[in-house]
C-alpha cells in the first residue's frame, strides 16, 4: 500500500490485541476520532471500544487493507501468530497493510524476524514498545519509543501522540527494543534503591509516607516513584509486575550488555537482588517485595502505615479527554 | 518571642546567607511580599534583593528580633559561626528570634548541636535542607524536607511554599538531615544507572539525546534526569556538583546506614564507583564524569552530540513569579 | 568391555590429546608405569611420551580396545569430534573401550551429549575436569573433580592419583562440570580481591612482594595466590588465562546459577569487572590485568618491582617423580 | 637497653597477655627453649606455661628489664593500659625493655600512639599482628606480619619463627596493621564466595563435603578454606569469629581505603552482605552464617551433612614440637 498519498486525518487504522493495556491504548485512539477497527482473540474484550466510535471485526484478515495496524499482544509467540500464522495479517502477501506498529514487549530476535517478514512483503514495520502500565495509559502518561523506517514513523507520529503523552524516535531497525530493556533495568535499580533508602530513613525514625512524599516532590521524583509509593507505604503487593517478569528483563538487559561488551555493575548487582526475591518463592506478588527483603536484611519489621497515598495517576487524570 | 499570636501575614523574616542558592531562595520570599531583611558576610551579594522589596542589614544582630530567621550557609562551621559566634544570632540569650529555619547542608552532629543551642534559649529550630541547585530554585522547583517542632513548622509552612514547590514535614528532631542524605544516595545511584544504560544503548546504535529524551518522557523521568541530560548528551562537565561532594554524601549515607544497621548493597557499590571517579583526578568537574568511566570500561569513545537539550528548567520557568 | 575382571595394574590405557596440559598429564601416567598409548592430531607432540615408556599410535581407532581412554582436548567441538567423528573412538559401536575419562573443559551440554553417546554403546563416561595449568601439572599439584558412574570412578581412581595430587568424586552425571565452573568463579573473585587489597596496601606504603609474601604464608594463601604473585609483583601479564576465557567461565557460572535460581552477588559483580577488563582491549594478556584496572581506579601508577618471587611450582617440584 | 650486643640465644623475653591466643603463642616460645617470663591479669591463665619452662611474674614491672617483651591483648585500650597505665611496661622512662613486639589486633591510631610512646623512651616498637586463631597457633601455622625498625625485626626474627610458621617484614611504621586489615577483607570475601558457590553446586546436586574436599585440594584451597569447611558441611556455627567482629574489620578496611582513595568494589559489597548477616540478629554465632543467608536467598534449606571433615589443623599438627 502506498502511504505517501495518505492524508493523515484519513488514515484507516487497525488494532490487534485488546488486553488490559491494548484496550486502553486503542480507546485513546478512538476517542481522538481516529477511524479504528479492532480485533481480539476474545472478541468481548474489544466490544467496549464501540462506545468510543471504533469498529470491531471478527477476523485479522479484515485489517489487511488498513493503512496502519497496531499490535499489542502478550509475548513473542503471539506476535508471530497474529502476523504470520494461519489467517494472520501478513499471510496473504498480495494483500497487506502499509505499516505495522508493534507496541508489545517482545524479544529482539522476534522483532528482527517480524521486521524481515514485513520488509519482504513491502510493509513498513515499527517497533514501538511502551513505558507504563494500564493505569498509566488511562492517565494519559504513556511513553512510546519507536524505531524503524523514519517515513513510517512520521506517518504515524500523530497517532502515537493520541495514545500517550510522547513518542520518541530513536533510529532504524529494532533499537527501540534495546531502549525499552534499558529503561526496565533502570526501573529495577530505582526500586531497589527506593527500598534501601526507605528502610534507612524508617530505621532513623521517618515514616515511609513522609519520606516518599518528599522524594516524589524532589528532583528525584518520577511518575514511577509516585505510583510505587502506595505499595511501599501500605505494603500492598498486589502485582503490577512480578519478580519473575523483572528478572526476565534483567536477563535480556544483561545479555544485551554482554553482547555489546558493556559492563553494568549496578544493574548486575540489582539483578542478583531480584533473583534473591525470586528465591523467597513469592513470585506471584509485586516486585515491590524488594522492600521486604531490604527490611529483613536490616532487622526491621515493616507494618502497613494505612495512609492514603497519591499514585499520581488519579481520577483527575483518568478523566483527561486527551 | 511568643509566636502563637503572630499573624502569618505579619511575620517579620530574616535571612542569613545569600550565596548562589540563598539569594535565589530569598528573592522568592521577597517577591511573594514577605517582609524580609537579609544579611550576608559579603554584603554586595545581598544588595540585589532590594530590587524585590527586601531590606539588607549590616549585622546579624539586627535580625535577633525577627519572628523567623532562615539560614543558608556553606558548611557546618559557618552555621555554628552565624548562630553562636561573636555577634551571632543567638549570642545574646535574652534577645533571640522565635524560629530558626536552617536550609544548609550540614552534618547531623551540627544539626543536633544547633538544635540544643536553640532549645536552651527558647528558640524553635527547624532543619530544612533542600533538593535542587540554584537553577532549580529559580525554576520554582525546589523541594524542602523539614524536621523539628511541629508548631514551628506550621507557623512557617506558608513561607516554605513561597521558596519552593513543596515542603514535607517528616517529624521531630534532625531526621530531615537523614532524609536529605538518603535522597542524595539515590541521586548518585540514578546517575550511575543513567551512565550504564546510556552507554549500553549507544553501543547498540541509539544516540544519547534520543535515548534520554525517551527516558525523560517515560515513567522513569524526573526533574533530575532532565537536568542531567545536557551534560550526558554534549559532554559538558562544568560542575554543578563534584565527585568529591558526592563522595562526601555517600560517606554520610553509609555511615548513617552503618549506625542504623542497614545494609545498602546498591548504594555501597555506587560509592565505590564514585570513588573510582575521584581516582581519575578529575575532581573539579561535574560528577557526570561517571559517564566517561562507564564508556571507558565499555571500550566506547564518547563524542559530544552537539544537540540542544531541554534541561526542564527553562526561561519560562525562571520567569515564573511563583 | 567388561571392566569388573580387570586387574588394576593390568589396565591398558589410551590417551587422546597431547597439547600443553595433556602431554604433561599423560607423562605422569607413563612415568608411574601405566601401560599407555597416546594419540594426537599432530603426532609430533605425542612423541616425547615415548621417553617415558608410552606408545604412540597413528589412529584413534587403535585405542578402541583399551580398558580406559582419557581425553584432553581444547573445546567441546574437539571432544565431539574425537569421540563421534569419522574414525572416532565410539564410531564403531561394536568395538569400544570400557571407560572414557574426559578431562577437557567442555560445556555441560556437550558433557551430557557425550555421556549419552557413551551409555548407548555400553561405555562408562566420567567427567573429570581439572584445576590447574601445565606448570601445576608438572609440579604434581593438579586436582581433578570427577562425576559419573561410581564403579567406573573406582576403577580409574588409582590412575587419577598418578596424574595429580587428588581426585574428588562428587556424584553421578555431569556435576563435575558445575563444580569446575564454581571453582573458576572463585578464581576470578580471588584475583579481583587480591587486586583490591594489593593496591590498598601499596598506596599505604607496602611493597607488593612483601604483602603477597605475607598473604601467601597466611591462612588465606593458596597454590593459586602463590602462582599469581609473580605477575602481580613484576607486572608480567604473559597469558596463562585471558580475560576472555575468564569471562566465558563467568558466563557459564552465571547461567548455571540463573538456571538453579541462585543469586551470586559477589561473583556477578566480579563478572562485570572482568567485562570492564575486556573493555580495555587487552584481551591477549593475562587476566591479572585486573590489577591494572584497580590501580587506575585508585590513581596509582604501578611499576614492576623486579623481585624474584616464588610461584610455588618450582624446579624441585617439577622433578618430583610423583 | 642496648640490643646490639645481645647474643640471640641469650635474649631474655617477656610476655604480656596469655589469653587463648597468647598462651598458645607463648607456649611455642617456651618449648623452643626461649628464656621467657609471662604476665597476665588473671595469673592462673599463665600458670600452664611453667610446664614448658617459662616463668610467671606478678607485675608487669618485672618485665621492664627484658630485651624483648611481647604483648598479646584484646583491644586497643588494653594495650595502652599495659604499656602506659599505672605500673605499665613503659611507666618508668629510665627503666624500659629494648623492644616491644605487639601481636594484638589494635587500631592504627593506637599503634601509632604506642610507637611514639616507645620511641620517646628509646624503645623499638614492632607491630606484628597475626593471621590465624588459637587452633592455628597450636598447629604451628600462624603467620605474622611485621612493621617497624628493621634492626629490631632482625633481632627478634628467630623468635617469631618459633611462634609461627612465618613472619613477613613489610616496612617501617605501622603498615603491618593495614596489611592485617587487608588480609581480613580477603577472609570475608572468600567466605562469601564459598557460600555462593557451595550453594550453587548443592542446588546442582553436589554435596557440600564433596565440593569442599575438591576445593580444598584444588589450587584455590587454603588453610582458611580448610578450617572453615567443617562449619559449612555440618552447619556448626560455634563462633571462631562473629559477624560483628568481621564487620569491624570491614569498617577498618573501608575507612583505610577511603583515606587512601582506593575503591574496593568487591570488598564493599561483601561488607553489605556481612551487615545483612548482622541484621539477622545472630551476632553470637560464627560469621559462617553467611552460608545460611546465601541458602535462604536461593530458596534452599540446608541440612547438616554429618560427615567428618578434616580442618587441616589436626592432632598430628598439634603435636608438632616446632
Amino acid at each position: 500500500m502506498d502511504m505517501t498519498t495518505a492524508d493523515p486525518s484519513d488514515l484507516r487504522v487497525g488494532w490487534i490485541g485488546t488486553g488490559r493495556m491494548g484496550v486502553a491504548m486503542a480507546e485513546r485512539l478512538a476517542r481522538a476520532g481516529v477511524r479504528l477497527t479492532a480485533w481480539n482473540r476474545t472478541i468481548a474484550k474489544a466490544e467496549p471500544l464501540k462506545d468510543h466510535g471504533a469498529d470491531v471485526c471478527g477476523a485479522i484478515a479484515d485489517l489487511r487493507d488498513r493503512h496502519v495496524v497496531f499490535t499489542m499482544v502478550s509475548a513473542s509467540a503471539d506476535l508471530e501468530h497474529v502476523l504470520l500464522g494461519d489467517g494472520g495479517l501478513l499471510a496473504d502477501p498480495g494483500h497487506v497493510p502499509g505499516i505495522v506498529v508493534d507496541c508489545s514487549t517482545v524479544s529482539t530476535e522476534t522483532s528482527v524476524a517480524m521486521r524481515e517478514a514485513c520488509e519482504e512483503r513491502g510493509v513498513s514495520f515499527l517497533a514501538a514498545p511502551v513505558s507504563g502500565n494500564g493505569k498509566v495509559v488511562r492517565a494519559g502518561q504513556l511513553s512510546l519509543v519507536v524505531s524503524g523506517p523514519r517515513p513510517a514513523y512520521e506517518t504515524v507520529a500523530h497517532l502515537l501522540e493520541h495514545i500517550g503523552k510522547s513518542a520518541t524516535y530513536v533510529g532504524e531497525g529494532d533499537t527501540a527494543r534495546l531502549v525499552k530493556i534499558a529503561h526496565n533495568l533502570m526501573l529495577g535499580v530505582v526500586t531497589q534503591t527506593m527500598a534501601e533508602i526507605t528502610v534507612l530513613v524508617e530505621k532513623g525514625g521517618v515514616s515511609r509516607h513522609a519520606f516518599l512524599e518528599f522524594l516524589n516532590n524532589s528532583v528525584m521524583g518520577s511518575a514511577f516513584t509516585r505510583y510505587k509509593s502506595p505499595a511501599f507505604v501500605n505494603l500492598d503487593y498486589s502485582p503490577t509486575f512480578t519478580p519473575l517478569l523483572l528478572r526476565k528483563d534483567f536477563d535480556l538487559g544483561l545479555a544485551a550488555a554482554r553482547g555489546l561488551d558493556v559492563p553494568l555493575p549496578v544493574a548486575a548487582l540489582t539483578a542478583q537482588l531480584v533473583q534473591a526475591s525470586v528465591g523467597t518463592g513469592r513470585v506471584e506478588e509485586d516486585f515491590s517485595i524488594l522492600l521486604d527483603l531490604q527490611a529483613a536484611a536490616s532487622g526491621l519489621e515493616l507494618k502497613p502505615e494505612n495512609v492514603a497515598v497519591d499514585d499520581g495517576l488519579g481520577p483527575a487524570s483518568v478523566e483527561d479527554p486527551s
